[in-house]
């Protein structure tokens, strides 16, 4: 692969689409600062005592104009920062620029092949021959994965000089990834053990990469402590529902510009975020249909009016489909064969394998019209009929859209922001292990408080004699762990 | 008090308001019986083994239709019990004279005094010279406080001969229930040890009663295992929040007739039953407004459109004031005095000090005008200006309407049947110690699943590849114990 | 039958259900004042000068609380008023008493049979010798149909000297209209049309009325001015609209208290009516389906989301039926044959035509079980099924709860008291023929400016090159007599 | 001005932005033809008979993927068309280069100066020396407007001599009108004459060209006969409510990327369009305000929960501020001074005039900053605080997004074409005067049918007794023409 890495005049390294979209990216940035009060306040209240100060942050996560915001209070606090996207579709090439010319080392372009896309990643972890990064910030756990398969494979290469085999796997994608530790292991066989060593911890965004986590943690596999940010009320009930609410319809339209009103649509999965998808849709007059596997989630939605029912109930009736489950296999070419003509298939889960891309791809006789990027209409061979398919089945709302927006992308990267300071001021206590942790929950409420203010709101205050009463402090935290909001 | 037991033919006691009601109980209790599904599926299930022979099971949990058909469930499955009711106005009489006539014994009228009130309770757990129940169903926690009360004072008469003194507190209601200890304990100086000694658990439904749990379990007093079913994802966020979105404006009207669209709403509280009741007003077309301590749950307010405001900053323009807190001193007499003439202001939190009832009825020169039973318009001195309050300052869904209806009782009360199983099958154990424990998931998601039938849904089946790929059984529990639906 | 006038200690005319609850009623009454502002404010503007002096006005229209209100608006602006109900459910006793007592002759009962109803109309219009009323206020018609079928008898009688026959109709109810005429014929075969003579004109209220005032004017039979009330925008798109909003679910939860949220509900109909009622399921968690005649209605309900299938496509699955539709022979007894056990069937449209009583009531073998009034189970012979139909197919808001609120009302009844007005003050200008009039626009803004008070509104004011710029005078009317709001 | 005409191939002229779209714009016509049932039976019942043959139409309305529909609707029916746009930012630039490439003459591009507008109209209705075209059809009355301009001018120009002076009108957009037709008019001054005398009629789309034509025809000035297609209910209550409804969050996500729910939106005007934009950003999560100057409207804001207020009380406190009145001077540069940083203001309504941007372009000091294409910040000065103009007060639907969705516009569209069809067929009968027409309303209900089955709805059948009892016939229509929907 031809890709090289760039400088700026200051020896920055980077790698992205187009340098002069700088402009344009810093002029978004500056507007997004606006609705991102929980970064701002970060800056304001920690900025003064840099507090990163020698600190190295790799970041993995979708390298929009938001997470521009991020990265520059990362910087602002003191830290050093490399950059890649965790989707392939998910960077807006303006933040990219503008972060790779101003703040960062930025490794990421809208549309890179996965080989890229993990060359990038590489980029990213890769300090030069002092190690890797301190610190992590990971969504959907790329970064996190590919040092664990790289120390996975030194130890195995030291032990028995055996190197990955990318032939081992099904997974086109893996593939890549046991090919570039091959092919690294042979210049270095230790690089990836320098990381582990020198890594303090990872924050994690998202249910899929926690869920990963969680079962490193189980197996004892898990290299390095781990926030779990996902799991703080501010993020799993704010970014995954209200983000989503905003962004599926946001995807939709700019994809396709179809009427939702009258319409039936599909929402496969009725977690958080298919609560923010199932709501934008009926809120805007489309008739929604729910599957799910899990009784609670069910009975949810139907208490909102939502019937519940299988994707075969409704395949043939239906004119949107979103899968939003986090699970694979939901919607296979099977079910795509029955849909009706032009029915729209999109997924705002995690991983492209919510849908059954590859056996649309490799569909006898299936022809891909790409109407614009990111919206193919895939025709079915001896049929005019065909279905329309979003972001190549990855996440809709970043691939044909801007994901979420600002305000609630601040909610969610002030935990972020929370959980690195955490990992980075106890790095020496040993306070954290090998192990998951979520934030505790007066940080939460924090990130909460920081933003009510831009929204004009204004909170009660306990008095003394009532906090007693319920038995919390007068400042909180209010309530107990298991609450569920 | 000149309050005495009657007894039906079989010798069955009872006390209720009129028995001749109990036909047209009944006839509301077939009904009910179809709305809940998931109490007839344990009557299905358990009813041929007869699990609860030999158990006697009192309860204090409000008299309804709906209660009537868990008790009847109770005693379908072998269990004999006693039953009062939790709140003074929300007996229905015609529920508690079918129970009495049919099924089981029965304290409980609507419009009990306070001192009637707990004359019924002492006469739910008296099960006669052989001491009390061996199971309690409670919902408030007033039976509970009862008996551990009542073992406190027998406590201390044991060591120092001393009687409660009800002039030792403020609190009126407090006042009663050390009387009647007081009266007992001369009587019977064991009685509520006795009870101790036999009582199996408790079971808990209402975020007021498992509050007070934790803190007995945290300062080490708890007398007995205590099964949390609030906290069950199908209690809380079904009952507490579909329940109140229906039984609010169900209220209301009753109460009222007041139109409720244009009209503007203070919610005070936005948890769960401070959702379901901003959702009814601002669906029926009310302009919502919360008050709130807790920052994560005024950002939820917020991104649904709801304004977070302090009760002084609205005081004088809204209509209709709602408490949903289950902390006290909420709304105060001053507050009142500021409101517009015809204000309306209720409580369907827990307990009626979440209004300043006190301050209300103690105010100079107020004057109380009964528009009909639980609607009352309090006059202010020297104006024409007044508010109606309405049940009191009980829980007006109870107090103006019929409570919650059944098929989200059926919810609540599933739950109860299973923890009172759980309760009563591992008495011999040592499973449950003297902690408060909440149901495992997988029962939590059985109830919901009894559920689904009734309103035509139609689960997704996991597959075995699926299941594997995120970790869980096919069968489920589906989702980690934290996970907030 | 023996029905006796009786009379107040000032001799004014009455039948009511119980005097003594005018106590009660007057609270309401004073409750409701607050809440109807257009009519306090008609108060407030022609109170003093009177002019109604001298004029009698008979109403036939629900004797609820708010006509109550309207009835002592008629009074304080100097009329003499005689009343009686439309419906035979619809009174509520304490506003009858409350009325009978203080201000007008009233005639009308909760639960009237068919032949008291009809007895109470005749009342309502008896002003003695001189003849009848000036004025009529009606809702559904009955009085101006009484009126028109007499003078059609009398006709005929002086001409044939033929009586009517009851027998000539299938209607039982018009069966009793025929009977009644002709029992009075006899005694005075020119009441009729002494009271045509003297009628300056009506005033109607409903769909359904201003219908068959239409039919009259277009046959050439109508033989008085009429003013369509119905069609003044803050009638049709208020009451009709918000007014049903707000009754169905709480006539629904009085009769029933089932949960809507999760059910099927079918509403026949998407009308002003139909829409309210639509509305309010979907906001309460009801799956809704509409069925309609009519494309652009239909193409509405799918806008919202709202499937439109025919009753017979979905009569197995929904368990709560409302017709809406103004029109008879909607739910037939061989789709109640069809229905799932315990599926409730109501009526909100207008005439109890729209549900197939009377194929119902004759159905061999069926059995009803009367709950509680209005709230009847019917069982079909053979089976333990039965379905619920509630106020015995009439006006379910109305029978079942105490209709629309106050505030909704004051629009309603506004545009009544000003229709008598503008009919009474042109009563000698020749202004109105005996054709059907709706309101001049400016007078219908009036009507709504007279409500924003009350809640709080702030008009914007149009500049006068604003005004210019739109073609409209500055201070209204603002928009074309077409504009469908 | 040099621009200049082309030429397809086969002779057809144009002035496009980019021809090489075509094939892009062609694909999405494809699309679009899937959501458009009304235009596609149109083709389906009428193509055969080439009613159309020989018509030359004129079209000036907005030049999106919906419109080229609509004229491969027309020339399906045998019309020869000619087209612009009827704003300078609507035309999507692949739907002209299809249209021009394929099947109608078309000059329009996005971002024509007003210079280039004007001259692109004037192009569209120059069908050469033979005159101008047969038919209009007109979106905002710009063409009509040109031609009633045009004829007055040369009639004074016959009389005296004068040619208008452009001097003559403060309004920029006007002095380019009077400058066309005045340097026209020495070449030819009898075209617009010509084109008068060959005109069959226009029909015109939207409430302020509607508010043109009853102007005209009240002062007697129509020089054609006028079908008002606005005020078909399928096209006012569909496109101008449901359109809004999907097309304002599209252009405000598109533009600006930010957070509603949350917000603060101040919607001026709640008439159609009004109702569809607070309903969508009430939905997205913001709080929304009204402000009116029609007190029915206001009540109906009110009855849906949303605040009215003027501008003024809320001009410091909101974040998004949207017209929609088709007035002008609604918000004024005086307002902006006072706006929040990084307000947001838009315009829905019709034209640019609703904004003051003429206040806000020469307000001394202030600074424009591009954020790009139609998003624009102005910083005032001595500030660092900005408000965020979109498509520089015009259409922010179409400016910022691509208007309104294929299904709606479908309604829309389909009322014009059975207009056009109606005027042409009628040519020649005398049926239509000067003046101003809307549809039967059997052909509305038509409009609806023709999309319900897109929807998988399926009507109800109007029984023959059903039909007489509420007299219509059972084909309908089904409505009287007052009714509002």
């Amino acid at each position: 692969m031809a890709l090289s890495v760039e400088k700026t005049p200051t020896g920055r390294e980077y790698k992205v689409k187009d340098m002069s979209q700088a402009d344009f990216g810093r002029l978004e940035l500056d507007l997004a600062e606006v609705e991102m009060p929980g970064l701002m306040a970060c800056r304001a209240e920690f900025g003064p005592s840099q507090p990163f100060k020698g600190a190295r942050i790799s970041g993995s996560l979708h390298m929009t104009i938001q997470t521009a915001v991020l990265i520059e209070t990362l910087t602002a606090l003191g830290a050093e920062v490399r950059w890649c996207s965790c989707n392939i579709f998910s960077t807006q090439d303006h933040a990219a620029a503008a972060i790779a010319r101003d703040s960062a080392a930025v490794f990421a372009w809208k549309g890179e092949t996965l080989q890229e896309y993990w060359w990038c990643t590489e980029r990213c972890l890769d300090w030069g021959p002092g190690g890797g990064p301190d610190l992590i910030v990971d969504d959907g756990g790329d970064a996190t994965l590919l040092i664990h398969e790289g120390v996975k494979a030194e130890e195995e290469f030291e032990k028995t000089g055996k190197v990955p085999d990318p032939a081992s796997t099904d997974n086109a994608e893996f593939q890549l990834v046991l090919a570039l530790i091959r092919d690294g292991l042979k210049a270095d066989p230790k690089r990836f053990h320098r990381m582990k060593e020198r890594l303090v911890g990872v924050s994690e965004e998202t249910t899929t990469g926690v869920k990963r986590l969680y079962q490193m943690e189980a197996t004892g596999t898990l290299l390095f402590p781990a926030i779990n940010v996902n799991d703080s009320v501010t993020k799993s009930k704010f970014d995954n529902l209200y983000g989503c609410r905003h962004s599926l319809p946001d995807g939709l339209m700019r994809a396709t510009d179809v009427m939702i009103a009258g319409k039936v649509a599909v929402v496969c999965g009725y977690g958080d975020v298919g609560k923010g998808c199932a709501s934008a849709l009926k809120q805007a007059g489309a008739r929604v249909i729910v599957t799910e596997i899990d009784p609670i989630c069910a009975l949810q939605a139907l208490m909102e009016g939502i019937p519940v029912l299988t994707l075969e109930d409704v395949v043939a009736e239906a004119d949107i489909f979103v899968t939003t489950t986090g699970n694979k296999d939901i919607i296979m070419v099977d079910h795509m064969l029955k849909m009706k003509n032009n029915a729209i298939v999109c997924n705002i889960g995690h991983f492209d394998n919510e849908i059954d891309m590859h056996g649309l791809e490799t569909f006898p006789g299936v022809k891909r019209i790409t109407i614009k990027p990111q919206t193919d209409r895939w025709v079915f061979p001896g049929t005019n009929s065909g279905i329309i398919v979003l972001a190549e089945g990855r996440l809709m709302n970043l691939g044909c859209a801007t994901g979420h927006p600002s305000f609630v992308m601040s909610c969610s990267f002030t935990n972020q922001v929370i959980a690195q300071l955490e990992l980075w001021n106890e790095r020496a206590t040993g306070k954290y292990e090998k192990k998951v942790y979520v934030l505790p929950k007066h940080l939460d409420e924090k990130v909460a408080a920081l933003h009510l203010g831009k929204l004009g709101a204004n909170l009660t205050k306990l008095k003394p004699a009532q906090a007693e009463y319920i038995g919390v402090p007068v400042e909180g935290p209010y309530k107990p762990a298991h609450y569920r909001y």
